[in-house]
């Protein structure tokens, strides 16, 4: 077994999510990465934790939702599973990473929908998302598997206190903040407010990588244009060049240079899907290539994320209405070139450089 | 996908499950085994039901094993998912059939202690274990990988309810009956009472392959000698040439040609180890050779075999003592040449051949 799987487990375990004796774990790993499996259970037993083992296939997963089609039911046994857990961990990293191309996005959206109490009941647990490097991820970004495996290891394994502490100087500037200002190149310029809301550190505890600093948009608060200029994989097919037009906090309008149809669904899902769930600023310069993998493309340096669909809780402040959606889907607009973000009207980022870097 | 593994994937989910809309299923096979659970997922999303996919990895299994060594607790969430859940498919066929070998037999003891009661929310639901052919299992077996496929394919694909029938004749037989006699060869003459007890058909539906009758000795009945003339494989190490003399019910004498401290092992265990929990008579013939597979070769054509141990609940009858004991562990004897099953005096099988076949 590679070393550094090794490691990997270990910061997901002891960093990420501080597993105790007695908590039980879910590990939802996919089949090609069984030696992440392997040694998260090795950890788990070390630290006197319970494992359940599922395997994340998103073969398995495609079969049931294109059989099924529609009128998914939230599934009790899953449910159950996830009332009762303490933790869990789920590694990305399947062999094909279009491998719902095929699903119909209405068919996603209905299943989304139906597993939302699912989630939810994760989401109010500790849990860490990852990647495992395989051969069908380091192809997606154009790589090769060595090259791939290196930059995996590379942006789960920096010294996340001391990016903690560097990413805690944005976290100052959000949390004080009324008005957030984003422009880039021609297209982009939209304001939100994010008064009352919390900012969060993402130090590597739920995403590993984790590597952002992010909040919620005040739901209705959104105004502008954004021309989301890097593309975003989504059910196995790529949306690129998506324009969207925020009036009041909803979307009013789209477009996308591909697959549009993809982003309409999305759209779809509900009414709170035509709404911001989340803004975030990427910080990992670890992450100095873009992937095709949000978990990683999202925290890349010099870029900002929009999300549409559901709030974190946490990110909303008590006086705020919280975006309750089945989708959340990131967007990412580059900053590095011609590019600026202001707060209460001061600039605290130009061209990917922040005012606490000069 | 080789069309036969959706055939098997039918199998289990129409004739072994019952699999009805609304049900909550979970599917526990290896990861090897995608193309088995693929169709599985697709089979539940046609039907109606919801499944969760769960990775049956030994080498997981033992990373944790070894790593906690013991004080296992029953883990909540299992056990949470284990009573939401209506039916269960389990298969076997990892790539490695020693992979526990190196786990203590004490550990794996109090591991089993430990989840008893998410065994015993599976047992009292719909559940079918079953087999994926992998090339370690071939390995085991001294086959080829093409020709062990072909075996399993077979075996699990009769016409089970041509089997039922065929069987039927063989519980209506074992049911009235008070004595059972068997002799084979030189060294085998045992004789044992059955009244009382229940003789069940097994026809594909908890084990698939099925293809036995299965009942329970009246416990001190037992008297005779018997030479298991095929192999058994316990705890990686192979069992061959045990010869056993029952006096009162009770194992009074052993021996065996190969790893006889192994079967000492199994009768130390407890006092009712060293009586007999089972006696089955194999008649699934499409199962035509010796594959170290319990799940196959108990159900072998033309065999007997006893188990020594505990006796399954639903064949002891009101009036008779179960013998309870941690241990279950079948043993065969070929009854295809110079070998005689007479029940209360008159024969029913001669050479393989029984009487309601001639």
């Amino acid at each position: 077994m590679d070393p550094r799987v090794r490691e990997h487990a270990e910061t997901v375990v002891d960093h990420s999510l501080g597993l105790e004796s007695g908590d039980d774990l879910v590990i939802q790993v996919p089949a090609v990465a069984e030696d992440f499996a392997v040694a998260l259970h090795e950890l788990a037993g070390d630290r006197g934790a319970n494992p359940i083992y599922l395997n994340n296939s998103e073969r398995a997963e495609r079969a049931f939702l294109r059989a099924r089609g529609e009128d998914f039911e939230t599934p009790e046994h899953q449910l159950a599973l996830h009332e009762a857990a303490d933790a869990f961990v789920i590694s990305r990293g399947g062999p094909n990473a279009t491998e719902r191309s095929d699903v119909p996005p209405e068919t996603t959206a209905d299943y989304n929908r139906a597993m939302r109490p699912v989630q939810d009941e994760r989401l109010a647990s500790d849990w860490c998302l990852t990647q495992f490097p395989t051969p069908g991820r380091a192809q997606l970004a154009g790589m090769s598997t060595e090259a791939y495996e290196n930059f995996v290891y590379d942006a789960v394994s920096l010294d996340w206190e001391a990016q903690r502490e560097f990413q805690s100087q944005m976290v100052e500037i959000l949390d004080d903040a009324d008005e957030v200002r984003i422009r880039s190149g021609e297209e982009t310029d939209v304001t939100m407010s994010v008064a009352g809301n919390s900012t969060l550190n993402d130090f590597g505890r739920a995403n590993l990588p984790g590597g952002e600093v992010f909040t919620a948009p005040v739901r209705d608060s959104v105004e502008g244009t954004v021309h989301f200029d890097l593309p975003l994989y989504r059910q196995g097919r790529e949306i690129e060049g998506a324009r969207v037009r925020f009036e009041a906090g909803r979307v009013e309008s789209f477009s996308a240079d591909r697959n549009e149809d993809v982003l309409a669904g999305v759209f779809d899902t509900d009414e709170s899907a035509r709404y911001l769930g989340e803004l975030g600023i990427g910080m990992n310069r670890a992450i100095d290539r873009f992937t095709y993998n949000m978990l990683f493309d999202e925290k890349m340096g010099d870029t900002v994320h929009m999300a549409v669909g559901a709030a974190y809780p946490e990110t909303v402040g008590e006086e705020n209405e919280r975006n309750e959606s089945a989708e959340h889907v990131d967007m990412i607009v580059d900053m590095s070139e011609d590019s600026v973000i202001e707060v209460d009207g001061e600039v605290v980022q130009r061209d990917g450089t922040f005012v606490f870097e000069e």
